[in-house]
């Protein structure tokens, strides 16, 4: 009988872990996968190198625009791309729950296996793991991604007076695609994940003066954008008619009573860029198909004189001023 | 009220993410972390690397000789170690159930801190996740180790006949205990998981010529041996007597029905070496306390002509030669 089904035994480091691993997982990853039956891989850099690791629990697995396997790849690559590093490598460890659907677990690596082709990303280790039913929520990745830095390095640390903010596409679309799936609302449109790897477009800002670039992940733009000013103790104010938001993804926010600045983001970043830049760096975003609605929502206004003062204002196009909070709570456990 | 239990929030990306992970994390972590509050961590190295990772689902959490911190510490830096390297960095990914006990998280931390102190190891980059109740079971971590190859690389691609197989101790300690904490069994001795890293035993060996070197985790030293056999295409010839089992373990394995060759470690490595180097070998491991015991337990006798005969043989005190299956089945999920 054709097993179709995740049993314990594939955890269990003995013949049916191998028949898994070999049979299904080095089979379907192929050429991505740098594949030595070793317990670590191996690789060299004369270059910086970035290093960055992220879990991924969304649910559900499968969503518009993508799944956990495309997710983890995005994700963790675009998070070494935003220290101004090329994404190289990958490690992948799979928690799997018990009686989760094989099938479903290959789609997952073809997924996996697409994304890294794109990025031209190398799997150097791997792990697997199985938990008895119920003490795991059918699939959980861990992605660790390795880059080389070829510039200079991005930090919050160079944020500065007077600094333009960049974002480099509409905002708070993967947040809206999966509270919708989640709500069971039956959005009549074709509204997708951005879920997307950052490095092909940003390639071409190596010659651009940045001062630091964060993905608007988990928290969204409003996450990012308080961190900075907490970190380098700045106030910071952003537009906000100037801010990309689908119309379809402001229907969302209306229907649930949701702010877009808040929303996950899986491939939209944020770049602060010092005065007289913005200009360069918008030309070589909108170049490409992922940047075609980049443009700058604000500036670095003020050096913070204290903590208090490291804050966050949206102006409206009546000249409304308030404070962009740091969100607060959970309205959606599991976004990625 | 003081907060107790992890919250659905803590993994939101908001402020209250922002507690846990300057309020609790940074702050027990401190000086192991390379905190800089990016998406990822940065370094350099002029030599190659060897990176693994892997993910800690082990059950109960807290064990006679350690806990999933230091364990998760442990199995990664092995993992590195195994391929020659110094192991280096580190990251760290946990996943939390919600109203997990963040008293119980923090004694998780202190053992990641303590065990980090111990191999040198900094903290590069790490994420944290919490899902809702019932959707993960208390801890999960992730541990990406990073090493430096200082020699030669180890590989199985270096087996050859002849070559002498070492154990560095007494090996299916892990497993036994972890058996009978599930089983309940109270055992009347003080028994304690091998969970240790390996490098501070090893870096004494970077002048003598090894092949090949393993640490025998899932499915013990009977899985290692049978990958060696199956990737090098050879014959492997164990001598029963001549490997080191603890009196206690070998009494759990009676009780239980147990097979001590196909039991977990978490502190015992493998190693293959050419003719005339065991010797030199040995002496170097049993002048650090953790090889006290290594001692050499077989050969690579043939090179096998087909996949069949490429096995793993051991023979027992009376000349009785039978094979060393791989292990099958699923005796005890969660076992790291």
């Amino acid at each position: 009988m054709k097993q179709t089904q995740i049993m314990l035994s594939h955890g269990s480091g003995g013949l049916e872990s191998n028949s898994l691993i070999e049979g299904i997982i080095y089979e379907i990853l192929g050429e991505v996968l740098v594949h030595n039956g070793e317990d670590a891989g191996v690789f060299e850099s004369k270059m910086p190198l970035a290093i960055s690791t992220d879990s991924y629990v969304i649910s559900p697995i499968f969503f518009p625009g993508g799944d956990i396997g495309k997710l983890c790849v995005c994700g963790s690559s675009n998070d070494v791309a935003m220290r101004g590093a090329k994404p190289m490598y990958l490690t992948l460890g799979f928690i799997l729950e018990e009686g989760f659907s094989i099938e479903s677990l290959k789609k997952i690596l073809y997924s996996i296996k697409q994304e890294a082709l794109i990025g031209g990303l190398k799997i150097l280790s791997g792990d697997t793991k199985v938990v008895p039913k119920g003490s795991a929520d059918k699939i959980f990745i861990n992605t660790t991604a390795v880059g080389q830095i070829h510039n200079a390095e991005y930090s919050v640390k160079n944020l500065a007076l007077g600094d333009e903010i960049i974002v480099s596409g509409a905002i708070g679309t993967h947040g809206a695609v999966i509270f919708c799936q989640r709500n069971e609302i039956n959005l009549q449109s074709d509204l997708q994940s951005d879920c997307v790897q950052l490095y092909p477009m940003l390639e071409g800002l190596k010659e651009c003066k940045i001062h630091s670039m964060r993905d608007a992940t988990r928290g969204g733009l409003a996450a990012v954008l308080n961190e900075w000013a907490n970190t380098a103790c700045v106030e910071i104010e952003i537009n906000e008619p100037s801010i990309p938001i689908l119309p379809q993804v402001k229907g969302v926010c209306e229907i649930l009573g949701l702010e877009a600045l808040s929303l996950a983001n899986e491939g939209v970043c944020v770049i602060a860029t010092p005065q007289g830049e913005s200009q360069k760096i918008l030309q070589i975003l909108r170049s490409h198909s992922l940047g075609k609605n980049a443009c700058v929502i604000g500036r670095v206004t003020k050096k913070a004189d204290n903590a208090k003062n490291a804050r966050v204002i949206l102006s409206n196009a009546w000249g409304a001023r308030r404070y962009v909070e740091y969100p607060q709570g959970e309205l959606l456990p599991r976004i990625c």
